[in-house]
């Protein structure tokens, strides 16, 4: 009874479809790179194989009714040759293809007519010295592939900074600076007929790179700029024709303008906050969209959702903190993805609904530092 | 990482128990009737094995910190001699007692001084009709063991007509039949430590029997009942030690009392709306007190939630109902178990939640219609 969904990738992105897939009875199929990883500790149907095994991902679409990703990094030829053989690929290929490589996405982005930093592609020093010149320094290097949670990404002073990612005809992007007043994101799900549900912008905060917090809906971000920040997204989904969650990381500028940064195409983190907070969470959104079925109410309950990343840290198991979360904080809805703990590593999260914004973020804070070893 | 829960049975509370278990990396392993069914097709950790099988009980809690269950049928002996050899059997042998034979339970709750219908333990026609002609014709006969949704219950006119469930020796629980303004649930969590966390009543309707639609909070239940209804749900956890959720089911009466009607120390489906309308769900919370983790806020976020059961019918895959369903219901929670169809069979539940209970409650019984294969 029920579809079957494939998915590639065993992190905690597939690892936290399984709960909507349960209550709809969606039989969910991850291709996972260990067994006992995240996904494979909680999803019985898990084979083991690499996302670039065109065997595997045979094996895993076999009798499923759809194809989907926790992750980009599919290569497109094999995206190819599973749409050549009418495998329902959701994201398709051609829409992926922005999501792997970010020169492509800037392209696709500025023929959309979509407000991005000033970018270029660079291919040496001396194209880098131009744009940086134009653009004004510092600026932003980014490898077009790749990259994530900071990683592929630095910003430079000097074109001479950049140099050895411009080695052995290695392209790069170079973007302009944006002066932020905040990091935005803008959640949506499309299905192959096209419907769309738009979550409203959220406010992300990055540290280091890495997500550190996401707060639900966006504070201090004026109306006009939220509507156009959802209208930007929704026109990407139309342009690149996504189907699933598009995730799509913005600057509100410190001059007024919302400008886009990244997009992805799969559950995002700054969408984790849905899964308490929204009537449909962005994991079931996810499943019902690539099935081709009606999209759920994205209604946000309470007035305020924070959420806040769990990393690793010294504490080699965050679960012996739970008897002093859980009395501190019996309202904190935490999530921990069964993963290994490595310093810096993504290993979960914790979720605040409520009325006090302030107090939400503190509480969600203090709750992922008991979490991570940092008591008070 | 993260403790280990063992539990006996493979059917829906099971299954509804890996959605919280994955969030908070708790290991579940549950002892299931087939590997298919509606645990074993989400839970990896599925042994397949009988409830009253010693061997497949030992087998089961080789490893895990915690002993619990999602139904009653684990026979006492079996129970005391896991105790005996140190298992956390939670809720323990002498709290289950009470869930497993109603004689049983009616004397813990007089003795406890908890207003019950009038009963008797009855062996013979003779004792029945005295019973009937004290409490009044029609009475309501019960089997002491075993019953469930309807079954092993009767109402009947007269001595005569109870008396093929008095033969060989068989005991029967004679009670009398209530006069009730609504049927209430109260459901509650306790830990071993003694800390418990009670959700606010619940009204439920049932139809031949079987849970029909359950609204939270209880309407039309003065706020005095509600206080006492949850005073005696807290008397009956303190009274017979019971450690996961207890769920009470109350009728209240025309004359405006309080009366248990039946007990159960398990996830019921009286809780179900918890899942989207409560900080904390009944399955995470079941989960979080027999592990003796402090336990979550239990704060209903709207002001309404309705759940209606959907039951087997004609329609042999209530999955094919979605683009339906979820097209007219963007805001229901669809929940299927992965059940076989039968008829009158629990297949799944939807959940609504919001401000308007009229419109809750139609809208509810229509989207469950639609899974039921009664289109409008």
């Amino acid at each position: 009874m029920g579809p079957v969904v494939a998915v590639v990738g065993g992190g905690q992105l597939a690892r936290m479809m399984a709960a909507p897939a349960a209550a709809l009875t969606i039989n969910l199929r991850a291709l996972v790179e260990a067994g006992d990883g995240a996904a494979g500790q909680v999803i019985p149907d898990a084979p083991v194989g690499a996302a670039n095994d065109a065997a595997a991902l045979n094996q895993l679409v076999a009798g499923a009714d759809v194809l989907t990703f926790e992750h980009e990094h599919v290569p497109g030829e094999l995206l190819a040759a599973l749409e050549a053989d009418g495998v329902a690929v959701r994201p398709g290929r051609t829409a992926l293809a922005n999501a792997q490589d970010k020169v492509h996405m800037r392209r696709t982005l500025t023929n959309a007519g979509v407000p991005c930093p000033q970018w270029a592609q660079v291919r040496s020093v001396g194209e880098l010295a131009d744009f940086g010149d134009r653009a004004g320094w510092p600026i932003v290097l980014k490898k077009p592939v790749g990259g994530y949670d900071g990683k592929g990404v630095r910003v430079i002073n000097s074109a001479a900074e950049g140099g050895d990612w411009l080695t052995d005809g290695q392209v790069a992007l170079a973007e302009e600076k944006v002066d932020f007043a905040a990091e935005l994101a803008v959640l949506l799900a499309r299905r192959p007929s096209g419907q769309i549900t738009t979550w409203a912008p959220v406010q992300t905060t990055q540290v280091d790179g890495v997500c550190s917090e996401v707060v639900a809906p966006a504070p201090d971000l004026p109306e006009d700029l939220a509507a156009q920040a959802v209208q930007i997204a929704e026109r990407i989904a139309g342009a690149i024709q996504v189907t699933g969650i598009l995730a799509v990381e913005m600057f509100h500028t410190t001059d007024g303008r919302v400008l886009v940064n990244e997009l992805a195409m799969r559950p995002h983190n700054s969408g984790h906050f849905s899964i308490e907070a929204t009537t449909t969470s962005q994991f079931e959104q996810h499943l019902r969209a690539v099935l081709d079925l009606p999209l759920g109410a994205v209604d946000q309950q309470a007035p305020w959702a924070v959420m806040v990343n769990v990393l690793g840290s010294a504490r080699t198991d965050p679960t012996t903190a739970y008897p002093q979360v859980m009395a501190a904080y019996p309202e904190a809805k935490v999530h921990l993805y069964g993963k290994e703990v490595r310093p810096g590593r993504k290993l979960g999260h914790v979720t605040l609904t409520g009325t006090d914004l302030g107090e939400l973020r503190r509480r969600a804070r203090a709750a992922a530092d008991l979490l991570e070893g940092q008591g008070p």
